[in-house]
């Protein structure tokens, strides 16, 4: 029988086979190029793919299609080709079917001014289940895993004039936020090619930055949308619970809904927020997902009905340090970016003081190893493949917990999020709107992306899945060493903050370039208005 | 220390005090007059009193306060009144705070016609926290055990004008379908004394069918709204999961949230299930349950809006067996009115075949006894009262399963309920609407309701919490001996079926008057579908 070893390095030559001659790089960019983001894709693709794969605001994108400019063949194309160069800058990619995805265009080019539905070219994270395609996750046991069906999310996706034309890297697992594994290896940061892109969506974060797909799906259970959206400067929303179906897509740890994974858009526009959900709200997600809620696309919401509608001015609270873990200079030069723009466009910004609701990162580390890894540990065992992962997400020992054991986490996780909203309540006193806040202005992360092989602390991200708050990210800025000077040591509150403060401050001039983001936090089911939220501030920040 | 007997007896003893004397009844009628329903109320309470409390109307009711007619102190006292003497035939209350509600009751009269929000009296079942009041939730060791706070129900009912007078008797921990602990005993059916009033939410059932409330809130984890309202000729709703707020009551096996128990009304006519639904949903209980859904009430989908709008041709499936446990004769013979019903009003009635959907009460029973009864166990354990209830239910002899174990009973749930909506969306071929079936009609249960210390088989109604399907029960008939007569033993397909049969079909004129009701169930998410589907099945039925 193969090792896991040889049973990987034929999948990656398998994947490699896929890669057409005349778009293989005959010469690859030395490792002191960090930033590939500017490489010089005219020297493979041609003018019109460069023009298309740099539009990027969707919305434009799909009105050049249903104008006849350009046809989804074009459109598939210039992706597929320019993913395909990406991949071989940043290893992003673990299945191309590009035959597939040019045979659903050409079904588009001759129907869809009939039908008027094409919502461009998607990609999908490699979880979610394609008929015919193989799906990983990450596990050198589950290669030769083709999904027999669509997911529901594939599905409507399809219905709704998607195509999809390659799968993304993930985490062994899924569970940590770097995008690393046995079958494929480490996807990197494609603006800082030593750090990382982040997890568990990091290949598609990483492809999408590379222009490589205008707008993909990915998980979120602990950040894993957020994180690489954040990580790469694109926007990447978290929905809540069951918005956007699950069904028929592949996890880890099935059956662990304590904190339920959530699927979502990340786009290198804002405005693919918008398109993506209202899209899949279109297509009725509750007929076919039994869990999925029945919440059509709310116009009100996203005209801020609950906000005071559109035009009023808003309260952001903005959370300089979750009380754990000191966010890096960036980060609170991004805030106070942020909290100027929104001052300047009429707006008030005040402070989310999270004293009282520290977050709970032992629930979600209890949450996630209840089992004592034992779902991830059978998949490995497939293969005989080593254990990856961090040590501040998946336990190095894990107990495996009773149920009853696992219950009282559960009733943790409930005290705190009843504890969260309360506070959120409470700032009604501040605002001066006659509101609480309308939404929580949050660092991505404590940290810009880092090394290769650092554990990262996730909880800045992590506390919104607990409390099921919709949450999008945003960019604002990137890591400027000259500006982003490393600060003294302070009095480390625990060893997230040691180590954060480690990782990160030792030599500013390792993060240049890294992309640094912030979070729209909006409450539960609140999608709608995050968006709308998440353009504003960004306008501002723009303006 | 005392015994557990005595300090239930004390417990039962303190609550005889709070009967006042001018209602406490000199005579009891015997054991023979097994319906009470029929008691001469007009021989305690006064000509108003029995007015105010037969006006079953609920819309009627408010109507009468807001104009008024009535005032909510007159309204109040009538009904804590006949809820009083309603105890000491049938005992169903187990806490009454009469000052507290007499006094809401007189700011109510001071205020209401400035607010316009009364929404009349109610009352609540024994695990909905009241502050100040106690709660036992059937536990002798829970006596003393008095709410902090209120609820986040108790204190939105009270924000839209409810009156809150008495607590009403559950079975021990909740978990099963008969309403009897060691604390206050046995709750009977008025209709029948010698039959159950179901549970858990019985002493709710029983208090509402004697006219003690014109309406109530329940429990549902596998039919506690819905067993009780049907054994009672009630209308009772079990909305889907998170849409009334669950937050600050209490439960069994918290922290268990595969099968998410839910509040929902009780009430003796159908509009009260609009009235409640429509008060709590503008109290916006997202604001303060961290989990409850932002889901505003939806008047258009309240008219069918999903369904081809209000006044189209509906078309219901009726479940005529589930495919374990035969119904009785008077749940075929409820269905046959039924459907006639529907016909003769124009809409058409299919057959919903469950024989691919068979319910998975494996499934149920896993989830319930998780814990190896541990939480049950420790409560019990602070008195050392004795275990009740049924082993359809409860295993006697439970697993404590580990946390790996119970995520695969969650996994298995998940493949039921997709299969299930599969099914359901299957249907479109047989309904000549253009739609799946509207709804799907029935039984609330395999049995009349049955003697005292009778097991049950609770899965007709618990295939609707594992799908999260909205369902509403609506009372069609009684047992009448004379036309349901005992029916030949059939082949038995399970050990749930042979014993329903047995625990039947001995004696037909042991179920004389006792009610049979159906339920109307929609798909996740339509309350306001169901209620306005359940009021458009009963006004055919009456016609």
């Amino acid at each position: 029988m193969a090792s896991w070893q040889d049973k990987a390095a034929a999948k990656r030559a398998s994947l490699a086979t896929l890669i057409p001659s005349d778009l293989k790089l005959s010469a690859l960019p030395g490792s002191a190029t960090l930033n590939v983001t500017l490489f010089p894709f005219d020297s493979v693709l041609s003018h019109r793919d460069v023009e298309i794969t740099e539009t990027v605001n969707v919305s434009i994108l799909l009105k050049k299609i249903s104008e006849g400019e350009w046809t989804a063949t074009e459109v598939v194309s210039a992706y597929y080709k320019r993913a395909i160069v990406a991949h071989q800058l940043v290893n992003c990619l673990t299945e191309i079917f590009i035959d597939q995805a040019l045979a659903r265009a050409k079904e588009l080019d001759d129907y869809f001014q009939a039908t008027g539905k094409t919502i461009g070219p998607l990609h999908l994270k490699d979880q979610i289940d394609v008929k015919g395609v193989e799906l990983t996750m990450g596990y050198v046991g589950w290669i030769g895993n083709v999904s027999k069906e669509n997911s529901v999310c594939a599905q409507l996706l399809l219905d709704q004039g998607a195509v999809l034309y390659v799968r993304t890297n993930v985490p062994q697992a899924l569970m940590f936020g770097e995008s690393v594994n046995n079958v494929f290896g480490t996807t990197s940061n494609p603006f800082n090619r030593n750090l990382t892109c982040g997890g568990s969506s990091g290949g598609e974060g990483a492809l999408i930055a590379m222009k490589g797909s205008p707008l993909g799906v990915g998980s979120d259970l602990g950040g894993s949308i957020r994180i690489p959206s954040a990580f790469q400067g694109l926007y990447g929303l978290r929905p809540s619970y069951n918005r956007i179906p699950y069904c028929g897509s592949t996890n880890s740890m099935e059956g662990q809904e304590a904190i339920t994974s959530v699927l979502g858009p990340m786009t290198c526009s804002v405005d693919g927020l918008k398109v993506f959900m209202q899209a899949m709200a279109d297509a009725k997600p509750w007929l076919s997902d039994p869990v999925a809620l029945r919440l059509p696309w709310n116009d009100a919401a996203y005209l801020l009905a609950d906000h005071g509608g559109d035009g009023a001015r808003l309260c952001f609270a903005l959370m300089w340090d979750d009380g754990v873990c000191r966010p890096m200079p960036p980060y609170i030069r991004a805030l106070r970016e942020t909290k100027a723009a929104l001052e300047a466009a009429g707006h008030k910004g005040t402070r989310f003081s999270p004293s009282l609701v520290k977050p709970v990162s032992h629930v979600h580390i209890g949450l996630f190893n209840a089992d004592g890894g034992h779902d991830i540990a059978l998949a490995r065992g497939l293969s005989g493949e080593p254990k990856l992962g961090w040590s501040t997400v998946l336990d190095s020992e894990p107990k495996h917990l009773s149920t009853y054991e696992y219950w009282q986490l559960c009733r943790e996780r409930t005290i705190f999020i009843k504890k969260h909203l309360d506070h959120w309540n409470d700032t009604v006193s501040t605002t001066g709107t006659g509101r609480p806040v309308d939404a929580i202005i949050a660092p991505a992360s404590p940290s810009a992306p880092s090394q290769h092989n650092t554990p990262g602390y996730i909880y800045y991200t992590g506390f919104c899945n607990l409390c099921d708050y919709s949450a999008a990210v945003f960019p604002v800025t990137t890591v400027d060493p000259a500006i982003d000077v490393k600060l003294p040591a302070h009095e480390f509150r625990s060893v997230n903050d040691q180590t954060n403060y480690e990782n990160c401050m030792n030599e500013p001039e390792t993060f240049r370039n890294a992309p640094i983001s912030l979070q729209c936090i909006g409450r539960k089911n609140e999608e709608e208005a995050v968006i709308r939220m998440t353009e504003i501030v960004s306008a501002a920040l723009q303006a």
